[in-house]
């Protein structure tokens, strides 16, 4: 929003049925209870993840790094009615490692650059990076992608590479699964973004939200 | 509510601004997202209890046993808002104990009798017992609080014994804290539905919900 709007103020305004960001507190308290409702684009975007990969959920150690309205506490709640055992972290948490390695499935959504290192996973996790960090600076490219030539021109070409909140490249080997930045969560947020249109407009058309 | 009623239905209609149970998907969102709202009772009267105790609830790990939308999940996202690192467990939990003994903080709220035992907690918990169960079996009181002669009488007269989620003979001596059943959670609640209606009184006298 541009500045000296207030965004929660706007989101209060649009038509619960037709919130197709799953933002609206009668969306939130409906996606809590779960009940049918129009879900948070980024959460519904894994959880589609997990199915099509088919990874079992019910009855896991699920670590969500992040409190976030728009990710952490909506993927909280959905892995929670999938049936894992679910715990949240954030900034506040104190040794976030120890609980990280307890995630058989962590999803880093915590908004900071390379916060979950090698130290932070255990071996086989299956690891969903939601953070997206525009790297500007050679020395954190370098150590973040060492002899990744394809990055390093990328960078050269255009000053910038994108990274998450994992450190992928340590990371991945332990990993059974990970998801890349870019070219992981993100397509598929605004894939959900289209398909929660859809459902919205199915959704009026037939019967009530 | 009597049989044949769908209570969802019936709390739907609930205008938000007089529901003082919070049990409103939109009061549920508001909640959720940290903003004011009426907050349901049983998880208002033990943020209010640990408030008067002065439990500090930063960083630290608590846990919830039990998912419901009544108590479970509004109480995950109050200790979550408090900044504790929170995990909430189930029905569907592989080993309980282990994830129970990582507990600073230990919320019963499974609706099982003496689910929680000794194994359960770690040293120097604070344990909160929302369980209410009307044991009508000799060999379960005896079992459950031995050598009691005020139990056991009480029984013999009543037929009957209340007791919560959490094993209290046993598990008491390991906690810091811990409330009973009956005398702990329970009237709280009932205080905190008293407390919302004043507040929501108030909120549509002064301003807006």
């Amino acid at each position: 929003m541009p500045g000296g709007i207030d965004a929660t103020a706007i989101l209060d305004r649009v038509v619960p049925a037709k919130d197709v960001d799953g933002f609206h507190p009668y969306n939130v308290g409906l996606l809590v209870q779960g009940r049918p409702t129009l879900h948070p684009c980024t959460p519904a975007g894994i959880m589609e993840m997990f199915r099509r990969e088919n990874i079992a959920l019910a009855g896991k150690r699920a670590v969500v790094v992040g409190r976030s309205n728009i990710v952490g506490k909506p993927m909280a709640a959905l892995l929670l009615h999938a049936h894992a055992t679910v715990t949240i972290c954030h900034s506040r948490t104190r040794d976030l490692a120890s609980v990280t390695r307890e995630a058989e499935i962590l999803i880093a959504a915590a908004g900071r650059l390379s916060l979950i290192g090698e130290d932070h996973v255990s071996p086989g996790a299956v690891v969903v990076d939601v953070g997206m960090h525009r790297v500007t600076d050679r020395a954190t490219v370098e150590h973040l992608f060492p002899g990744n030539e394809k990055k390093i021109a990328a960078f050269a070409n255009k000053g910038a590479v994108l990274a998450g909140d994992v450190d992928f490249t340590r990371v991945a080997p332990k990993t059974s699964k990970i998801t890349p930045v870019p070219g992981g969560v993100g397509p598929l947020t605004i894939a959900m973004l289209m398909a929660n249109t859809v459902k919205a407009a199915t959704m009026r058309r037939g019967k009530d939200l």
